[in-house]
């Protein structure tokens, strides 16, 4: 199936039966070593234990003989991969620039990178390519930081509408100590951004949705923060930005908003932090923080690669999980090098694993049943869409990766491996090549 | 070049022109944008950092037209990666049993993995497959750990000389508390050792070098030891153990050798501890430890992958780097998950990185110039293969790698980037798909 053959898929109902994994909780990865899901208009009709109801179940849903597909030996099927934060334009740097910490990188490496997008035929090549890359690599909804340019961001958009993937398209907003070339005054900042939602919400396409963007508390002041918040709940839409990620950031802020209480006050302020944002990194958030980010149901998304990379710190979120905050994974190109959230699975683990060294055995580090929960149902929660992705289940849209530990990949599948084994060789060892296809809202895009 | 053509290319002299990097000290990575290297015999023996002497090299070796290959944009040369830790027969298990720590995961997964190596059917597929895996992620050197079965471990040599590989092979060692099944008598062990040291050599391929390898000392009694190391030292052959590993490990090491300082002086009382020796992790050495390596010329092979897999702990090699002890990087499949030495220099960096967090400002986390050459250089003095392998110096061997960020790849490289940024990106981005070739002593093997 590729090329013309998409529409048909997406359009004829279809039932995929085979070995099954999904989260129904943080602590609860189901494996069905033999199962079947059916979807109708992209949406999942049916989700079985075993294929005994097939016959049954075919009818109902007037499924032709033909689109019925039985996975092969080393295939499963699972839910697509958030990605809860990435920065599409940064994409050409991912691998280098990591001599820095963030406020040097950020002025050395990623405004002067982030200033080009004011042309169109560069953002073009940039974008077509991240959003290839991240849906090769299983990431079936994306949490995208653009530019402050609304004319490549709606070009973001329309590429990644044309590529089929889900996302939360934000233009960049940056008024205060902007470099030279690279910035707005308030006024432009929010006019364009009201500007930039109405666009995205003309496009009518309903995977797409717009996410208003400060791009943190040093690049926003008080009085544009304010009016983002208004902006955001006057159209109901999405906030993301940048929270606690470095000892210098966290100073920085601490020094310039002294009536505030903390960093994440700054944002409560604006009123930014709502149940529909999602703030990256928040490595060093206190106690009364993560309270007031509990309370607000806003959600972190952990991005370790790029806490690594950029030496920002250890993210603990095990301390995030038990206060309660909703967490998803974020990749952070190209804070973090990688577009894979495979790579950020394995990076939350081994992270968590460091963390844990220095705590005692009461301090359990997270398992790859959690890592798969955050980046899958966890990660839906986070972006509050877990009403139509992040498992399978019915009414849900049919978000799904069909993972074959079989293809050429990095490491050779030899011998009977049941599914919890497979699960385990793709979370630890798979790439790319081992996803063979890739479907959002039941449309196959890889 | 492929198939047939491999002999030609071992054959007849050739040069290679383009950009080259490899490292001359820790603290001295060489980039030449554009140099050249000419290998007759398998053996280097003009390396230029510009192209002007080309034509004269070219007559002085008499290297025909057609051997003499440009690299394109995008691509370099750099030495071959050398893997000082791998566990062979475990390849299957990669990805699989990080729900234990070392020496129940050694019970329950390990052993009863390794037992099955007395079927010489299943060494050979397992056997073919890893040292397939590992060409292709460019280690042109592996130093492995077999099984404690003489058939299968000669089956391993024959495997890695007819895939062109440069390797240690090393029957393994275990007399003591071994599991139903496998294990051996102490007279067995040691002259079945003899045999395979006189079997590998007989073999007369000098790429394949037999290596002496007692497990570790809680697999092995003293008695046995001690003969390994009169073994060792009649035949002047490498030797490599396990050490410090797991802090489990470390503590039943100590109750069980109640004479000896410490887990060093166990070996060393063995006279395990020569020049030639490699030691698995070294996590929790204490200073006298590590003096008495440094004074032996002992090394240590770190492998940071196992160490986080299955929660060993934290190995700090700049400490082991100051105190003037020989460091290599291992894969250690399958207590690592990776068969590629690029995720060992991406995890060295991670676990460096991370122990920096708690040291203050004076304490330098590794650098990627001196990851690249721990892979590389560092690698080759771990293994006291210096003087043959490891950089590209008139005299040695010529074991390197054609990288080509432009293949498909995990990544896309979008605008031009100069060498220096393609090794950066290279070693955070690149995969398999980005080693176009393999040369082991001047034959292209990949
Ligand atoms: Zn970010
Ligand atoms: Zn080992």
């Amino acid at each position: 199936m590729s090329g013309d053959a998409h529409k048909e898929v997406h359009n004829k109902p279809f039932i995929i039966v085979g070995p099954i994994v999904h989260s129904e909780e943080i602590t609860k990865l189901k494996v069905f070593d033999g199962g079947l899901i059916a979807a109708v208009n992209g949406k999942i009709v049916a989700v079985e234990e075993t294929p005994k109801n097939l016959a049954r179940i075919q009818k109902k849903y007037s499924v032709t003989d033909g689109c019925v597909y039985h996975l092969d030996k080393g295939q499963f099927l699972m839910p697509g991969l958030i990605d809860t934060h990435i920065h599409a334009p940064q994409y050409p740097n991912a691998g280098l620039g990591y001599d820095m910490q963030l406020l040097d990188w950020l002025k050395t490496y990623t405004f002067p990178l982030e200033k080009k997008y004011s042309d169109l035929s560069f953002a073009a090549k940039v974008y077509e390519a991240i959003v290839k890359r991240t849906l090769a690599n299983g990431t079936t909804t994306a949490v995208y930081f653009a530019t402050i340019h609304v004319d490549s961001t709606i070009l973001l958009a329309k590429i990644v509408t044309h590529q089929g993937q889900r996302a939360f398209i934000g233009k960049v907003n940056m008024n205060y100590k902007t470099p030279e070339g690279y910035g707005e005054t308030t006024k432009e900042s929010y006019q364009k951004t009201e500007d930039f939602i109405k666009q995205i919400q003309n496009m009518k396409n309903n995977l797409i949705l717009p996410i208003i963007t400060p791009r943190f508390a040093l690049s926003c002041d008080m009085e544009l923060m304010k009016k983002l918040g208004e902006l955001a709940s006057r159209y109901n839409v999405h906030i993301q930005t940048h929270i606690s990620e470095n000892q210098g950031e966290v100073a920085a802020v601490r020094g310039l908003y002294r009536d505030c209480k903390n960093y994440a006050d700054v944002y409560d302020k604006a009123k930014l932090l709502t149940d529909k944002t999602v703030l990256a990194h928040g490595v060093y958030l206190h106690d009364e923080e993560l309270e007031l980010l509990a309370a607000r149901g806003s959600s972190v998304s952990h991005c370790p690669n790029s806490n690594t990379s950029l030496k920002s710190g250890l993210c603990d979120v095990r301390r995030l999980l038990n206060a309660g905050i909703k967490v998803g994974l974020g990749t952070d190109v190209s804070g973090g090098y990688s577009p894979s959230i495979l790579d950020a699975i394995r990076n939350t683990l081994d992270v968590s694993i460091h963390i844990s060294y220095g705590k005692g055995s009461n301090y359990a580090p997270l398992t790859y049943p959690e890592a798969f929960y955050l980046a899958t149902l966890g990660g839906a929660r986070a972006v509050a869409l877990d009403d139509t992705i992040g498992n399978f289940k019915v009414g849900k849209d049919f978000d799904a990766l069909i993972v074959n530990m079989k293809n050429l990949g990095p490491i050779d599948i030899l011998g009977e491996y049941d599914t919890e084994a497979l699960v385990q060789k793709f979370l630890y060892t798979g790439d790319d090549r081992n996803i063979s296809k890739v479907y959002v809202a039941g449309r196959q895009v890889k």
